[in-house]
């Protein structure tokens, strides 16, 4: 039996990027595309839980049947998983996101939250994302990279919980990209305006948009592998707890002694 | 000048567990609420990008004001800090979430993703959770222990980049709470089913439902703490680079150096 293999991505069923990529997939196996029916760009891992979920099924080229959910991407990777399929698929792809997915974007990045619910379900997951928003931009010259990232993680599988976030440098008239690196997520955040209109009717609105900033001066991130023209490849997990952290909080062991409940209290963390 | 506090949640502005945690948090400073207008569990790290924001601000007891977004938790973080408070906040509680926000719960979490925006912002930021969905669930019995954390974070701070995920035990007729516990995050994940219904023009939805499941058989995380009636305390952050895994990936090194642009390759990781 081929390898099964589920494409989602989160800028919608009919984007160049997830056209593109299942293309590619098809190469290695049996491919399903299962995505939103419409973009849901900036949706993080944000799952449907008050409304109902639905979908359609077509086959717009015969080389793979495409599912458009009306949902997130995480929506569309638990329906796949649990509804759709039939079988546990044995490699998750999501993208290639239009738009960059490194540094702290990964936070807000539907793309990347498919990754992270297929790697929590025990399935090798790789995010694709391109420095790129326009939906026309160049994709060829990314195959023979995204080709190689696929047969190395069908060879040699990803390690437990972990999922690759792979960045794309935008192509641009610049130089051509280097190779793929190894990275960490650099450190960032958005700094946010909020452009303030007015409706017919008087009443205020206001539109989120921002401008991203690098906080981080290493050498070793994705953001400066990417601005050098190379592939970052960040392989990433969903265990949130700050380690580190532990040393950083000695005072808390003291106030955590004095708490409401003396007789019963813990003062040590077991970690 | 007293420190100002932003609260927030993902339950919505009218819920019990915002009501709450505002009037403690108004103990320690002046304190103003900008919440979503209704329930956004679910709703993890998403933003508002397609459409634009509004809101509106009422004075619903005269202790603090409130004001009501039409937009994700990370939005009203976002608003708050860009457009409504007029200065940086000093503190930013997110909660009390009427449902566990422990394990990999936060990963799907808007109140948790509230305290990371804080994070991200450099802002001591801290989101609770009580394990019971029920509205109506007793809270008064967790003032001691909030009105702890938050002089803590405010007397000590928190590490770079962190912030803390805090759950409480459902209360029931089970025993009392037998303090606070700094913990790590335990590994689980979601089982779902998907509850198939006609609708009346004979089409197919479907609704998500699951069972939590825990594979983490350690002592030392938030969900051993719980079950054995402590708070757990989890410090979290946003870099979700798999700093472990880049030992585990040896193979890479060897698929990058055969990289499609072999002249200019990059083998090593510089991490």
């Amino acid at each position: 039996m081929k390898p099964l293999i589920l494409v989602t991505n989160d800028d919608g069923c009919q984007s160049p990027g997830i056209a593109f990529l299942a293309r590619l997939a098809a190469r290695f196996g049996e491919v399903v595309v299962i995505a939103p029916h419409e973009g849901m760009s900036g949706m993080g891992h944000a799952i449907t839980i008050k409304t109902p979920l639905r979908y359609r099924k077509h086959t717009p080229n015969g080389l793979y049947p495409v599912y458009a959910v009306e949902g997130t991407p995480v929506d569309c990777v638990k329906l796949a998983m649990r509804k759709i399929l039939g079988r546990r698929p044995d490699l998750i792809l999501s993208g290639i996101n239009h738009g960059s997915n490194a540094s702290v974007n990964i936070i807000y990045s539907g793309t990347m939250a498919a990754a992270f619910e297929g790697a929590m379900a025990g399935i090798p997951s790789v995010g694709f994302s391109l420095l790129d928003y326009d939906h026309q931009a160049p994709l060829e010259h990314l195959a023979p990279f995204i080709e190689q990232v696929i047969d190395n993680v069908m060879q040699y599988g990803l390690p437990a919980n972990v999922c690759l976030n792979v960045n794309f440098p935008a192509e641009g008239d610049q130089k051509p990209i280097r190779g793929m690196k190894l990275c960490r997520q650099a450190l960032g955040y958005w700094k946010e305006e909020f452009d303030e209109r007015k409706d017919p009717h008087h009443q205020p609105y206001f539109w989120l948009h921002g401008e991203f900033i690098c906080t981080d001066e290493g050498t070793d991130t994705d953001l400066t592998a990417l601005e050098n023209r190379f592939i970052s490849i960040v392989p990433v997990h969903f265990d949130f707890t700050a380690h580190h952290a532990f040393a950083s909080l000695p005072e808390w062991n003291g106030i955590l002694a004095h708490n409401p409940n003396p007789a019963t209290h813990e003062v040590t963390p077991e970690k």
